[in-house]
């Protein structure tokens, strides 16, 4: 602890397109910060020389000694004992990647490595919506969806660090095929690109005028299907209403098995709002034991885009009751 | 530790049915059995003070010092912080009864109590098919779905310890109608019920000769389809590989959450074997990620009918890593 009261950490969230590095505290108060684009197309060789050149520069401008460690988020999957990354979607030819030894070298820091859904439980309990809570379940509405568990205060990924691939748990044992292979995961209802999957289907019938117009002539996307949806076209509602009823499935599964204090719901998608996330409320009384569920919250992310980051900040710092 | 190198704890399984009690040692030796039933119509101030004179007798009988704790399995939902039960569909009239806090009163002893599925998880992972194991699913495949989780070592079962309610996950959002009053849970394809339910449907058909036959006049039950798919019958094969392909969906998702080592079976629809079983592992690729499932195994219990009793010893002696 440093003599105001407050140990600062350096955070790295590693996304497809830009590597924010910041300076947090144990309060929370983020400086330092810093978002170059990730330019993953040099290698991961050059891009983590960047992550390492990024941190010492920030380490520097702050004025951190060298005990002050490092926590990274990254697409995964990864092991976060090892702080190996085994291969990453969003990075092209990341496979077997040494991450976290590499910036542990590169930095002389502790570096700490784990998920960006494993983060960001961590970030949302220690900074965001979910304050003050020691069972948490995390939910990553976005291209993709990802998440987090946390219970009793401990993240719950699994022996090799796999775990809460949340967007990847069977809502429809015979539902839509999944991008990872699968068949009727909640991925597959309402992840951005199954919501613009079925505008698209829509848009080619009598019924997609509506979403066609607000695709402007490009590809059908989930915010397409969003905007013509908030302008009352009822296609499109039926389609995040669709969405939303897999989410409230999901979201009652979850209650069901983890019993937690608190939902967090984060990732662009969500930012969709009632359309979507009214008839998930709706439909989770349908999927839920009423004991699980009236001891449970759902809240919206409060951290936003820097989720992640206050997440890698959180992992660096340490479980609280740890400290 | 007494001298001999192993505690001794004392183990009570409530059941609907029979109360079992018994002296269990770290070294999962089990002694001085006994078995009553259970009489639940006398009413929860009789079960209970059953239970005391169980124990006190047993103690007295094997010589065990106050100091011997006591660890009780008991249907849930339950609050094992304090060790009240909120209620219980096997145990009539059963509500907010305050069994651990009797116990302790009536035996002098330290007292804890689980639900069932948690206690057969740590039973299983300290004593039977998920020995070594720190990251552990439980799934109890009978009259109804139970379940318990265990990730690096301690129980999952969120803020109220009513979570690993695995039986109630989805699987299919547009499913059957769950005892539970939800929609598609895995209990309502896999659970004893539901088997026997299938069956009792095609058994007012053309196809329903063999279940009809195996049924002997009497109700349809999971037993009767099982009897009449091992004798070759098409129509009861064809319940048990739908009810065994959902089962592979939920391991499929439980894969994808919990990252677990192992997944271990028990429970008395199991014993049906790979008749449901084989169809359960042919669909698991087809609900889990290669790598969560690569690091996996599927067991069944090897504890049999004493899952829940040496849970209850387990439960009892604490965590393996504390000690």
């Amino acid at each position: 602890m440093a003599a105001d009261g407050g140990q600062q950490v350096l955070a790295v969230d590693l996304g497809g397109t830009n590597i924010r590095v910041a300076v947090v505290s144990t309060e929370g108060e983020l400086t330092y910060r810093r978002g170059p684009r990730t330019d993953s197309k040099d290698g991961h060789a050059r891009v983590i020389q960047r992550m390492i050149d990024l941190v010492n520069d920030v380490a520097a401008a702050a004025g951190l000694g060298p005990d002050n460690p490092v926590g990274v988020a990254s697409p995964g999957p990864l092991d976060p004992n090892t702080g190996i990354v085994l291969f990453t979607p969003n990075l092209p030819g990341w496979r077997d990647v040494p991450l976290g030894p590499s910036l542990a070298d590169g930095t002389g820091r502790r570096v700490s490595v784990a998920n960006d859904g494993n983060c960001a439980a961590l970030g949302e309990m220690r900074f965001g919506s979910g304050k003050g809570a020691r069972n948490l379940v995390y939910l990553a509405l976005g291209t993709g969806v990802g998440g987090g568990v946390i219970s009793d205060g401990r993240l719950v990924d699994g022996i090799r660090g796999f775990g809460a691939e949340l967007g990847h748990s069977v809502v429809a044992l015979d539902g839509p095929r999944c991008t990872c292979g699968g068949i009727g995961c909640l991925e597959s209802f309402v992840a951005g690109w199954a919501i613009g999957y079925e505008g698209e289907l829509v848009a080619t019938t009598a019924d997609g005028e509506a979403i066609l117009a607000a695709a402007r002539g490009g590809p059908v996307t989930a915010g397409a299907v969003a905007k013509a949806a908030q302008d009352g076209d009822p296609a499109a509602i039926a389609i995040l209403a669709r969405a939303g009823r897999a989410l409230g499935a999901a979201i009652g599964s979850f209650v069901n098995i983890f019993n937690p204090e608190v939902i967090v719901i984060g990732g662009g998608v969500a930012a969709i709002g009632e359309l979507l996330l009214g008839p998930a409320r709706q439909s989770i009384p349908s999927y839920s034991f009423v004991a699980n569920r009236s001891c449970m919250r759902i809240a919206l992310s409060s951290l936003g885009d820097d989720t992640a980051l206050f997440g890698a900040a959180a992992l660096a710092l340490g479980n609280p009751t740890d400290m």
